[in-house]
C-alpha cells in the first residue's frame, strides 16, 4: 500500500478533521481506527511544536527488534549522541529488545531502518538552519538537513509520532517539511532566588530539546545570590551564595550537555540593580557603604552598583573577561531591569558625578552605565542583551532588547531597527494558562510590521522566576505549559486552533517525564509528605488528590500578599504548592459544563452530576484531614468552598433537568455566594468555579 | 507536666505495647490517642534504625515558627550544612515559616530551641564515635555527642521523631543514647553494568545518610564499563565507557558530598577478572590477545589480566598512585572475585611463568597477583578490600574480606584474625523481601565467636548490582528495604521484631523520598509510559497499578533465564521493572488470609472477598488492556493468572463460610494450578499466592 490518499495542511486540528473525514470514506487496513474523539486521537501522532508541513498516509512503517540507526557522525559527536538518546527511548516506550549496539556502532547503511544525512555542523548561534525533511516509508526512514541541529529536531519530531495498534509499534508514513519561524526560543531559569541544582538544569534541558527549544537564558546573579564561581573574585561566590554555586567545572558541563541537545547557554548578570549578592563581598562597587547580607525576601530593592566609581568598570572588564570566556554564547544577558535609585539619589559623589557628565536623571545614568558595560562586553566580543530598560537612542544595532513590557515595547523596538525577544506574556511563574501563553504571539497578525521588521523579532523566552518553586515544584511550574510556548515559537502562526493544543500538550506532558522532569510525578510525593506519618487511608488520600487537581495557586503575583511572607527560606512543599498551575481536568470539567449547558444532552447532565457528587464526597474527607493534620488545616477552607460551590451546581442541574426556574432571589444569592467562594483559600482557587457559572447563567438567561 | 511515666527498652515492639498498655491506664493530654493500631502506629514514632536506648515521657516539645537551631559549628562546616538541611526539612513537612536564618546564622545561645555540642571532628575511617546523646524537654532540645559525626545521626533521629497532634507539630519528649552496633555500614552502588549519573549517586547517598549507613562503596570497573577518568591512563575512560564516567572534579564533587554527610566513599577497582574494559584501552595487560570491545551482556567473562607480565605491576603501580591520590578513603577494594582462567591456561607465558614460580594453580597464581596489588596499595597507603577470593594464607590481618559468599566464610575469616564485612544476604539486586535482610545478621546468636573475634566482624554492605536496573529504577530496587538493613547493621541485636520492622519501614519509605530518591514516585510514571499514547482511562490505569503492586519481579538471577538476553542496552522500562521487589501491599493480603484462618472472624472474610474482588475486576480490566497495548501484551498471561488464583480464593471463602468441605478432587485440582500459576508470567509472580494457599490448606487440614 504505497500509494495512498495524501492531504497537506498547517493545522493539526485540520489534520484530525481530515483524517476523521477520511475513516468514513476509505476501507480501512486492520480496522482498528475507532470513530469516536479518544479512538482517532490515537491515530493522529500529538505532535508539538506542530511541524510546518505533513502529509501522513495510511501506511506504516513497522517497528521490531532489528530496527537500526545510522549516518555519518562519528562516536562522540552531537548526532550519535542523539541517536543513541532516540534508541533508548524508543526502546523504553515499545520495551523492544533492539539488537543495535548504538552506543559503539551507528555506521551508515542499506539495512539501516532510519538513515540521516546532513550537510554540516551547525553553530550554535541565531538563525542557524535548524530545518529537516522526514520521509517515511513502509521499510525505511529518511532524515535530511542542512545542519546537524535539524537532525536532532527531526529525531524529535519522528519519537514523537510513535503510534501503536494491535499488531505493534509503528511510524505512520508520511513526509514532514519543517522549520522554526523564530530562531530564539528559550527558557529562562533563574537559579537564584531559589538555587537549582545541576540536575534540575539538565533534565530540563533534556525536555526543551525534546519541544525544540533551543535557548537555556540562564539567569545567574540577583539579590538573593551569586551562582557563578568567578575565580577573579572568588568573594562573589564565597559571600555571595550561601555555597549554593555552580563551579567553573560544572558550568562547562551544562554548556557541553546543552551543546550535545543543540541548546544554546546565554547567562544573565543582573546589573546595576538586582545585585545584592555581589556587594556582600565587594561593598566598595556598591552606591551606600555596606555591609551586605544576601537578600532572604523577595521583590526590588535599593543596593546598586555605583556608576560615578571608575572601579566598577575596572571590576567589571575583569569580570566580564572572565565570565566571556566561560560562556562561549556570542550574546551575554546584563539584565538592566528595576533599578531603584534611592542609593544614587542618597550619594553625594554620584549627584555630582551626574551633574558633572550633564546627565540629567536615573535613566541617563543607567544609560551612561550601560554604554560602559556595552563597551567591555563588546571589547570581550560578546553582543548585549538586556531587558526594555536598557533601551536608548544611539544603542548599536546588534543588541537585543528583552520585552518584559509587552508585545508593543517589542514592535518600538523593531520599528527602530532593533532586535528584540518577547519574555511579556511568556511569564510562565505566575500561573496562568497554557491557552493564555499559547495565543501570546511574538508579531501579533495586526502588528503591520514590513516584512524586514519582522526578522528583527527574535522569537520569545518562557521565565521562570524562582520566587517560590524549589528544586521539587519548578519542573512543574515549567511543564507542560512551556510546551505549548515552543510551538508558538517553532510553528507557522496559523497553528493555534486551542482545543487542539490541549489535546496535544497532555500526551506531550506525559512524554516529557522520560527526559527526567517530574512535573507530575512529584505531585505523589508532595501529597503523601503532607500527609506525614499520620494514618491516612487510600480513601482520604484519593480525596485530596482529587481536591489538589481542580484546585490552582492564585495567580500572577498574588500569592505575596495572602498573608505570608515569603522568603528563600520558607517551605514551598504546602498544598498551594504540590498544585498544578493550571487544572487540566477543571478545565475539562469546565468543557463539560459548557457542553451541557449548549447541548442538553441527558449524558452530560449525568457526567457533571458524577463529578459533582465526586467532588462533594472529597471535600467532606479533606475537611475531616484537615481538622487532623496540622500542615492541611489551611485547606479546610478551601474544601468547605468546594462543597458549597458542588451543592450550588448540583441545586443548578437539579432545576435545568426539572426545567424549573428558580427565583431570583436564590440565583441572586447564589451568585454572592460565588463571589465568596472565589476568595482565595491556602493561596488557592477552584478551577472548576467556571463549570457551576455556566450552570447559573443558564438558569438566569435561557430557562427551559 | 514534668515528671512522667517513663519507660527504657530496647524492642520497638515493646515500645507500642507499652504505650498501647499506658493508653488504657493514664488520662491524656488533649485526648487525642486512638484505641487502634493505626492510631497508636501515629504515637510511637517511626524510628529506623531503632536506638540503642530510648526513653520517652508523654511530654510535648512543641513547634512553632520561632523554633531555631544553633551550636559551635561555622558555615561551611559539616554540622552546619546538616542543621540547614534538617530546618529545610522540618519546615518541609511542618508547612512553618521558620524564623530562623539558619542559612546564614546557627550561632549559639540560650533562646535556642535546639542546642547540640560536640567534642571534636569525626574522622571518615572505621570505628569512629558515632554515638549521640538527644534529650528533649517540653521547652529545649539538647543533641550532644563526642564528634560532629554523633550530631548527624542524632539530627536524623529527632526528625523522625516528628508527631502531630490537634494542636500542631511536636517532638516526644525523652531521652535517648544512641550508638551502632556495627562500624561499617555500607552501599554498594555498581556504576558499571548500568552507568548512574552524579545525581543517582547524591540522591542515595543523602538517602543513605537518612538512616545512618556510612559507607559508599563504589563499584567503578567492569566488564561493561570503566566510569573513572584517569589522567594517567586516560583511555581507561575514553575507550572503556561509551563517554559515561565520572571526572576526577565529579568523583571529588562526590567524596566532598558524602564527607558531608559522614560518608566515607571506598572505590571498588574490580581486578583481575572482571576486567573487559580496562583492555579496550589497554590490551596489552590483559591475558589474551585483543582487541577488546566492551561487553555487552552480563555474565563471567574470559578477560583477565597478565599476571606474568612485568608491566602489569608497572601499570598497576601508576594507576593506583593516582586513584589513592583521588579517594582518601584509607581502604580501597580490588575486587577479586569470580576469576575465570581460561585465558591463563591459553597463554603459554603464563603457564611458564607459573611453572617458574612454583605456582601450582590458578588460586596461586591469583595469591600472586594479589600480593603484588598488596605492595603496590601499601606503597600508596591503602588498606586492601576484596571478596572471598582474595583470601590466602600471610596476609597482613589490616586487610578486610568482604564476603559476598556466606556468614560462614565471614566466621572463618574472624577466627583465623581476619577482618570481615557481611554481603551475602543482603544483596539486594535480587528482589528478595526486606524481612529476609532484616534478619541476616553479620554475627548470629549462634556463632560462638569470642568477643574479640567478634570485634573483627565490622559490619556489611547492601548490593546493588547494576545488570537490570537503570537511574530510573534502581532508587526502588534500593529503597526502601536498604533500610531494614541499616537497621540490622546499626541497631541493637535483639531489635529484629518483623511486623514492627515493616510498620516502620513503610513509613521511612515515605519520608526517604525527601531526600530526592525516586523509589515510590518512579512507578506511576512507568506505568503511563506503558500506557503511551493510546487512549487509557482511569480505571484501566487503577488496575494496571492494581496489578503492578501485588506482582513482583522474579526472585535471584531468573530474570535471565525467562527467554530474553539482557544487555546494557535491554529496556528496564517493562511491566516487571515497575514492580517493586517487594509487595507490601500483598503482604497485608497474606496476613489478612492469616488472620482469617486463625481467627475467622466474618470481618476479615469481608475484606478479603473484597479484595480479591477487586483484584479480580483489575484483571480484567489489565487483560483488555494487555491485547491493546503492545508492551503490555506479555501481562495478559498474568492477569489471567490472577483473575484465576483470586476465583480460586473467592470459592475458597465461600466453602469456608458456608463450612462445606470441597471434595479431595476439586482441593487436588485447585493446587494443581496454584502450580501452574505459580509459573513465572512477564517475568513477574503474583505476590499474594499465599493468600489463596492459606485458603486451601485450611480448608484442607481444618474443615470446620
Amino acid at each position: 500500500m504505497l500509494a495512498c490518499f495524501k492531504t497537506k495542511f498547517l493545522n493539526p486540528a485540520w489534520l484530525l478533521v481530515v483524517i476523521l473525514a477520511q475513516v468514513m470514506l476509505l476501507p480501512l487496513v486492520g480496522g482498528a481506527m475507532i470513530n469516536s474523539p479518544s479512538g482517532a486521537d490515537s491515530q493522529v501522532p500529538a505532535l508539538m511544536p506542530f511541524p510546518a508541513s505533513i502529509e501522513l498516509t495510511q501506511d506504516k512503517f513497522r517497528i521490531d527488534e532489528k530496527f537500526s540507526a545510522g549516518g555519518q557522525e562519528q562516536p562522540g559527536g552531537r548526532v550519535f549522541k542523539a541517536v543513541a538518546r532516540f534508541m533508548f527511548r524508543l526502546s523504553g516506550r515499545t520495551g523492544l529488545f533492539l539488537e543495535q549496539d548504538f552506543l559503539a556502532d551507528q555506521a551508515p547503511g542499506p539495512k539501516r531502518s532510519l538513515s540521516y544525512q546532513y550537510e554540516k555542523t551547525g553553530r550554535l548561534i541565531p538563525n542557524e538552519d535548524e530545518s529537516y525533511i522526514l520521509e517515511i516509508s513502509d521499510n525505511r526512514i529518511e532524515l535530511r538537513a542542512p545542519t546537524d541541529l535539524g537532525i536532532l529536531r527531526g529525531l524529535e519530531t519522528l519519537l514523537q509520532l510513535l503510534s501503536a495498534d494491535d499488531r505493534g509499534y509503528y511510524f505512520p508514513c508520511g513526509r514532514i517539511e519543517d522549520r522554526p519561524r523564530f530562531t530564539w526560543r528559550g527558557l529562562l531559569i533563574d537559579s537564584c532566588r531559589h538555587f537549582m541544582p545541576l540536575e534540575v538544569i539538565k533534565r530540563n534541558l533534556l525536555a526543551m530539546a525534546a519541544v525544540k527549544l533551543n535557548v537555556l537564558h540562564w539567569h545567574l546573579s540577583e539579590d538573593q545570590g551569586f551562582r557563578v564561581e568567578s575565580r577573579t573574585f572568588p568573594e562573589l561566590h564565597r559571600l555571595g551564595s550561601d555555597g549554593l554555586y555552580y563551579t567553573q567545572d560544572q558550568i562547562r558541563e551544562i554548556i557541553q550537555f546543552a551543546s550535545d541537545l543543540g541548546i544554546r547557554v546565554m547567562p544573565e548578570f543582573d546589573i546595576p540593580g538586582h545585585s545584592t549578592s555581589w556587594f556582600v563581598g565587594y561593598p566598595e562597587y556598591a552606591s551606600a557603604p555596606g555591609p551586605y547580607r544576601l537578600e532572604r525576601g523577595f521583590g526590588v530593592f535599593h543596593p546598586v552598583f555605583n556608576p560615578a566609581h571608575p572601579g566598577t568598570y575596572k571590576f567589571f572588564d575583569r569580570f566580564f573577561r572572565e565570565m566571556s570566556s566561560l560562556f562561549p554564547d556570542p550574546y551575554l544577558h546584563i539584565g538592566g531591569d528595576e533599578v531603584e535609585a534611592v542609593h544614587w539619589k542618597e550619594n553625594p559623589r554620584i549627584q555630582a558625578f551626574m551633574k558633572k557628565h550633564n546627565l540629567a536623571d536615573n535613566h541617563a545614568l543607567q544609560a551612561y552605565f550601560n554604554k560602559e558595560i556595552l563597551r567591555i562586553l563588546t571589547k570581550y566580543k560578546k553582543k548585549m542583551v538586556g531587558w526594555d530598560e536598557i533601551y536608548q537612542p544611539g544603542l548599536p544595532k546588534d543588541i537585543v532588547i528583552q520585552s518584559w513590557r509587552g508585545t508593543q515595547a517589542l514592535i518600538d523596538g523593531a520599528r527602530r531597527g532593533y532586535q528584540g525577544l518577547l519574555s511579556n506574556g511568556y511569564y510562565i511563574d505566575l500561573c496562568e494558562t497554557a491557552e493564555r501563553h499559547y495565543l501570546n504571539d511574538p508579531i501579533p497578525p495586526d502588528s503591520q510590521l514590513t516584512e524586514e521588521e519582522k526578522k528583527l523579532i527574535l522569537g520569545g523566552e518562557a521565565t521562570m522566576w524562582a520566587e517560590l518553586v524549589s528544586p521539587e515544584t519548578v519542573d512543574s511550574r515549567i511543564w507542560p505549559r512551556t510546551a505549548a510556548i515552543a510551538e508558538r515559537l517553532w510553528s507557522p502562526q496559523e497553528v493555534r486552533e486551542v482545543n487542539d493544543m490541549y489535546r496535544r500538550l497532555s500526551v506531550i506532558s506525559v512524554q516529557l517525564e522520560e527526559n527526567g522532569v517530574q512535573h507530575l510525578r512529584n505531585q505523589d510525593l508532595m501529597l503523601r509528605r503532607l500527609a506525614g506519618n499520620s494514618p491516612v487511608n487510600p480513601a482520604e488520600m484519593a480525596a485530596l488528590k482529587t481536591l489538589v487537581r481542580i484546585s490552582e495557586p492564585v495567580k500572577g503575583y498574588a500569592r505575596h500578599s495572602q498573608g505570608r511572607k515569603y522568603t528563600s527560606l520558607a517551605p514551598l512543599t504546602r498544598f498551594v504548592d504540590s498544585c498544578f498551575p493550571e487544572s487540566l481536568e477543571a478545565r475539562e470539567i469546565n468543557r463539560l459544563a459548557e457542553a451541557y449547558v449548549s447541548g442538553r444532552t441527558h449524558q452530560d447532565w449525568k457526567k457533571l452530576k458524577a463529578t459533582f457528587d465526586e467532588l462533594a464526597a472529597a471535600s467532606l474527607l479533606v475537611s475531616s484531614l484537615s481538622g487532623r493534620i496540622p500542615v492541611l488545616r489551611e485547606v479546610g477552607p478551601l474544601a468547605d468552598n468546594l462543597k458549597e460551590l458542588v451543592s450550588i451546581g448540583s441545586r443548578s442541574l437539579s432545576h435545568l433537568a426539572s426545567k424549573t426556574k428558580p427565583g431570583p432571589g436564590w440565583l441572586k444569592n447564589q451568585k454572592n455566594r460565588l463571589e465568596e467562594i472565589k476568595k482565595p483559600r491556602a493561596e488557592c482557587q477552584l478551577a472548576v468555579i467556571p463549570a457551576v457559572e455556566k450552570l447559573l447563567a443558564a438558569l438566569e438567561d435561557k430557562p427551559n
